[in-house]
């Protein structure tokens, strides 16, 4: 399969390493930008301030190698098979985060509520949310 | 970034092309089996029947120049940015359906319920609902 994948944007956000990014992002509160590259800015067009999207990451930060983990990094969790947890650390690091649009600036900036990810986290798409996916805050 | 996609397994479905591929699965009763690679299988400890889970895909069909499409290409659909809507036809093709496991057969097919998408589809992640994934049926 031909799957390289290709930076769109970038995560701009307070945090600063990884073990300081918490777990669940959506109702937190956190806000972060997310700076789309110019090229890819034309896919923006029918997102608008109000919007809850699915945000696609890269969490490079992340083990590929992993297959098994202490949920939640407590080694009081039995280990589990990473396909049955959210870690980063699994042979596909991609992050899935569901996040409210806040608002657009500058054509390209998109300031979101509950993205918690490091400062720098490559973005590899944008997705709306499908019925089925509207859960309730937590 | 580092960021070549490892296939973790393939779809097989009755799906042979992608005019036929309808375009929402959750709920639709339509069965799809989940070949995880051998190297992979560990990953997969801790699901089970019954357990409702995320399938991340690359939709290999897709194109990955397009920004703008009529959603459900529908010409009477206004054209929109491909990040504001679901189409396979995007800069990185990532497919991801919300799919129930009917059960785990030979420790590495996975038997699941609302995958619709073509036989041969690379399959590339897995993943657990969180609480505010767990949307209602259709």
């Amino acid at each position: 399969m031909e799957s390289v994948l290709r930076q769109i944007g970038s995560v701009r956000s307070s945090l600063d390493d990884r073990t300081h990014a918490p777990k669940q992002g959506w109702g937190s509160g956190q806000e972060a930008l997310i700076e789309i590259l110019p090229e890819y800015v034309e896919g923006l067009q029918g997102i608008a301030a109000g919007d809850d999207v699915l945000v696609l990451t890269w969490l490079h930060l992340g083990d590929r190698s992993t297959l098994r983990v202490h949920p939640r990094d407590d080694p009081a969790n039995p280990m589990t098979g990473v396909f049955a947890t959210r870690s980063a650390d699994r042979p596909n690091p991609i992050g899935l985060h569901r996040v409210t649009v806040l608002g657009i600036e500058q054509q390209r900036l998109l300031r979101v509520e509950g993205l918690e990810a490091v400062d720098g986290t490559p973005v590899v798409d944008i997705k709306p949310l499908l019925p089925w996916e509207r859960g309730s805050r937590p």
